[in-house]
């Protein structure tokens, strides 16, 4: 059984690598070949914490795993990560298992690499300027992932707390420091998207982080911190404003994502601007990009499709490496 | 991350101490304090293995586990198990997963003190003769389960292969040799059971392992290979003379085990023969055995209650070794 941490797998393996891996999941899973069961969700007694229990499978991919991943948002206040997650890699000709991967830490890998493949797929051939709404734990991987798509002269982060932002760009500047991007703070967040040609955000904000109306044309944009009902980053006037919607999985997006499900039932847009799923594009069913000038806008919640290729190309690479 | 292997088990775990993690499963299970959601399936492609996702949770119990467990036959063929398995075991309070135990061998402990829990709960005073009808992966552990519930005197092993069933005693009688009870291999069935007091069958046969009619009087059986519908250990005869037949979990052994559901089925017995779950007697809502004349049959197919509690009392023993 080969256990494999953090620190290994930034040890072997790349966010090239991973975008890669989730490129093929997005593919495999519009295709139909991923196999994933309804998730089993447990809450506890005093409904403080929930354990998620997600398998998958796809033969074409040569993978089988098991991600559990537990949520206890109380543990913040005990300095504990709020989300625990390890990742199961199975045999898929004897069913052995054979490594156990860090969870958390491919959530946060897969998550980030799921917008540098929308940024590769969906940008403009050339980007400048880059933004990220948010300095969470989910933001390092955010920025590098942006970072590994295009090669851009400066990225503004913001943050509501300005410290906060100025922290992260100070600790982004060192660790991401091989790229030849320029890492800046700044303390408002129309001037972080003021001209940029890619935008992520990754808050967990339940009113729009920026005005829409400011997004540049030909601007592409991941939506990535609304992951319930009621939590909302994206601008209306940005999904009105934008040529194409792509999403992960349109499916699960719309079961889950307050950025779409909110304006559509106020009715402020229809479906009829959704195109589609990313994999569709990833495997020639759909159209991308079409002009310099067209907004678009990826909005993910995560698939398992991701945990399962990114945790058995980790394993792979480890193991080689072992 | 406590990773804990067999070896690990073997060393600061006893069969005494499965037991009562068992009988706890059993009796919480009864009592509904057991949170089991319905486990996930995935078949691979070729059809020649499951991978199965089993997640449970008891507050009372202060666990909450993840199994993983995959079924591929083919593997006999490759030198490997049939069965993998591994359990994760998780934080209550934070869930934080803290630990993962070797599930294959939790899996063979609990079933062999579910055998013990029933002989204790349900067998004479006191019993001199046992009988062992099987002795492929599952037997030791049902055997010295049988040894740890019952001071014996003697215990018959049989097995249709006579050479496997002297083979085994041989290497149980070195492991086992802390008991005071002779094991011998037997190369009749009938022989195994004459005049036995406990009985254990625990075999993947299609029709009945020994003659009902033969069973002493006062004898207590469990019944534990039949775990699919078509598979059959229990003569039709010993449920028509048991004065009550108790289950794991009735829900659980109606949806699996042949034994019940083909005499069921051809009409040879009728549900009033069922008593109940052992947790009910456990928590003392059914009453157990009335006298030394009954035989009592207690049927079992495994429950996650078991392997959450096994692997947490496990668990919590090694931490407190480590």
């Amino acid at each position: 059984m080969l256990n494999i941490s953090e620190k290994d797998i930034k040890k072997y393996y790349s966010m090239e690598e991973c975008m890669e891996a989730v490129q093929d999941a997005f593919r495999l899973f519009s295709q139909g070949k991923v196999e994933v069961p309804l998730r089993t969700q447990i809450k506890n007694e005093e409904g403080t914490g929930t354990y998620l229990c997600m398998p998958a499978y796809c033969q074409e991919y040569d993978a089988s795993c098991v991600k559990v991943l537990n949520m206890f948002p109380g543990n913040v206040e005990k300095g504990l990560p709020t989300i625990n997650a390890q990742i199961l890699v199975m045999d898929t000709e004897t069913g052995v298992i054979n490594g156990l991967v860090d969870g958390t830490y491919v959530t946060r890998l897969r998550t980030g690499a799921a917008s540098g493949v929308a940024f590769r797929l969906l940008a403009k051939k050339y980007c400048k300027i880059g933004a990220l709404i948010g300095t969470g734990g989910q933001a390092a991987t955010q920025l590098e992932a942006m970072l590994t798509a295009k090669e851009l002269k400066e990225v503004r982060v913001y943050d509501l707390d300005f410290e906060r932002a100025k922290n992260f760009a100070e600790s982004m500047r060192k660790s991401l420091a091989k790229f030849p991007t320029e890492i800046v703070a700044v303390a408002d967040a129309d001037e972080a998207i003021d001209n940029a040609d890619l935008i992520t955000t990754v808050t967990s904000s339940t009113q729009a982080v920026f005005d829409g109306n400011k997004v540049k044309a030909g601007a592409t944009i991941s939506g990535v911190g609304s992951y319930q009902p009621h939590m909302q980053e994206i601008p209306v006037e940005l999904l009105k404003r934008a040529s194409k919607i792509y999403f992960d999985s349109q499916e699960a997006v719309l079961a889950e994502a307050g950025d779409l499900l909110v304006p559509l039932d106020k009715g402020e847009i229809t479906k009829d601007k959704f195109t589609g799923d990313i994999g569709q594009l990833a495997s020639n069913e759909l159209l991308g990009r079409e002009n310099d000038e067209e907004i678009i806008l990826f909005e993910t919640v995560g698939i398992a499709a991701q945990d399962l290729t990114t945790a058995k190309s980790i394993f792979t690479k480890v193991q080689e490496n072992d």
